[in-house]
């Protein structure tokens, strides 16, 4: 039997576990703590930090091949564990890419992918925040190159003041900077794709993605992306596949402006914008990731339905509800396919996800939404209205 | 979080783990030993007996709700279990027209459900062959009432010496014994229904199936059943839920002849004529079984495309193949949806199953073939040559 050890136990893991558990797959589990939302799904869990480098080199002695569920990963163990002879997919040359967003950037620079204005600011540079507002225009945008993810790590400067404050703040946590502008998109997108190490690259049509306060809320297909975008997006994303060397899945999160792509952000594991491939394409993305980390022949990703809509499941202001009459609400709703991560309800804690196909998209938004709600989901008054 | 214990751990509880763990819920197995298919996709393992009392009790006590992976139980102790209190779902008083086939033609007969030609004979009844065989017609088959699956204990006795023989082994080891004619059907199918305790059923479209020596090879959607045929079949399997107040999925199997249906048998849990719905429609057997008995609104059962072709996959004589040579060249056919379930291969022993869905059933017939012959399974001859 073969064995995928995932480093971390988050729902990505957990959903990855479902996968593999289809294939004949065994994983393996690196958790931090007995209540990581993919224990309850997987046998063989191993207790430890993912920056422990002997937890990681007993976790990849045990097993075929080690992937990830996050990127909170120190680079240096994994390429110490590759150069011992042990298979790390994505491996650390390309993980870098996602952890590291300065890297992401000079990437971007380096083969023209089209990308926002920045400065990618080493630790000991000095930063001149008014030459840098002239730049890129106020506001800017301020990330730490690593650790951030779902708005975490991103600050927005509005002037000279709060600029200053930001980098003295974060440059005393030791963090080296990225600056951006800040682009006025007129719509989110990202592009999921999956590579084999041989090379063979399939692609997911492109999705539209609405973020909130930096979090992914819902996810619709076919959304308002013209024809050309989408093509450009699938072209672009494949590009940088290559360019990485990239083994498993990527998604790459890109700003539209005036009819121009922008990269936003990459990230090399299943990503939630790609979490409507589970009920609405031939193939999962993580099934696909593990079939591109085992260097076996991807699968189809065409849709299964004309339309599919995906929303976040977050906990609710109230604390946590009858999970019994939520998941009876949510599941009375006719074509909701409601995933649950195995976690405890915190006000606005991400705790699965919701996808409905359609014929239409407006039809399959409304319902996935519904089913959210039902299941303690804030609606933001945006969605609420465009609903009505 | 809500808790759903499963005696077994077969690949019926792993691929409902698999369900379970999408929808947040917590499975605890009962398995029988360390090599059992479902462990590896489970956190929570318990040991013991299906029928060890104890063993039930202690299960019982630390879920939600009872089910099952097979029908080797013993119904007294889940009927004690049941009045001390425990969710046990189908309820041993549903569960026994499973088990005890005696129990299931007694049924139809109240019901006047069709059935073949049948006789039920008790333990402490003499048989008188000859009288059978002129009732019945040569040759006729003879089933012991409990403990059979995949043609075991099942027995054609082609005339009276062959019957005599039988009929008294049978009754040495104690085993109360049904006697059936032979039914020379043109074809066999299968309808599978989900029914909640308070009464909403939904069906899925009957499937043709193919059993070669009691063994099911191949399921196909469209078959070339006639309409009427289909529907038929499915009020039958309605009326079968509601006379049994079945709590959960259950399949119908059914001879076709002269386009006149008989029942042949039930079962009380997902089914292998049912494994299409993983990959062919909108809910699959095993959530809608894990949502029946929880009492939560079942899902839709509609086809997500215009055919489903779903084959078994068996081991080769040659015993164990490179695992991962084979997956991959399984996984090379297009639209091939490979399930393994974990088990070590043997000669004709069931290790997993590929589902293809395409618009057309033969196309989608030859590939789910390919894949499984991939994998090792010896094609039928028949097959070979309705394929070439």
């Amino acid at each position: 039997m073969m064995r995928v050890g995932i480093v971390g136990a988050g729902q990505l893991a957990r959903m990855m576990a479902e996968a593999a558990s289809a294939l004949g797959l065994e994983i393996v589990l690196l958790a931090e703590g007995p209540h990581d939302g993919a224990i309850s799904s997987v046998q063989q869990v191993r207790f430890g930090s993912p920056k422990d480098a002997d937890a990681l080199r007993c976790l990849a002695d045990e097993v075929d091949v080690v992937t990830f569920d996050h990127e909170h990963v120190s680079l240096e163990t994994l390429s110490e564990l590759e150069s011992e002879g042990h298979r790390v997919f994505p491996s650390p040359s390309s993980l870098v890419f996602a952890v590291d967003k300065g890297a992401m950037r000079d990437l971007c620079q380096r083969h023209a992918f089209p990308h926002p204005r920045f400065r990618h600011v080493p630790l000991e540079e000095t930063v001149n925040v008014e030459e840098v507002g002239r730049e890129l225009g106020w506001p800017f945008i301020i990330k730490t190159t690593r650790g951030g993810y779902d708005g975490k790590g991103v600050f927005v400067a509005h002037n000279a003041v709060d600029a200053t404050r930001l980098v003295d703040e974060l440059r005393s946590q030791g963090s080296e900077l990225l600056i951006e502008e800040a682009v006025a998109f007129d719509r989110e997108l990202a592009v999921l794709v999956a590579r084999r190490p041989q090379g063979d690259i399939v692609a997911w049509p492109a999705v539209e993605t609405a973020q909130l306060d930096g979090v992914c809320r819902e996810v619709l297909l076919p959304g308002s992306l013209a024809p050309a975008v989408v093509q450009e997006a699938e072209a672009l994303a494949r590009a940088v596949a290559e360019a990485i060397d990239l083994t498993g899945v990527m998604a790459v999160e890109l700003f539209e402006r005036d009819g121009q792509l922008l990269m936003n952000e990459l990230a090399l594991r299943p990503h939630n914008s790609g979490h409507w491939t589970q009920d609405g394409a031939e193939t999962s993305q993580f099934e696909n990731h593990l079939r591109a980390i085992l260097d076996l022949p991807l699968g189809r990703t065409s849709m299964t339905a004309p339309a599919v809509a995906s929303v976040n499941v977050f906990g609710g202001p109230d604390g946590p509800p009858a999970l019994l009459d939520c998941l009876g609400n949510a599941l009375a709703t006719p074509g909701a396919h409601v995933h649950l991560y195995g976690k405890e309800t915190r006000p606005m804690r991400k705790l699965g996800h919701v996808t409905v196909t359609d014929k239409d998209v407006h039809q399959a938004r409304r319902a996935a939404w519904a089913a959210a709600s039902a299941l303690g989901t804030p609606v933001p008054s945006e969605v609420e209205e465009q609903l009505t």
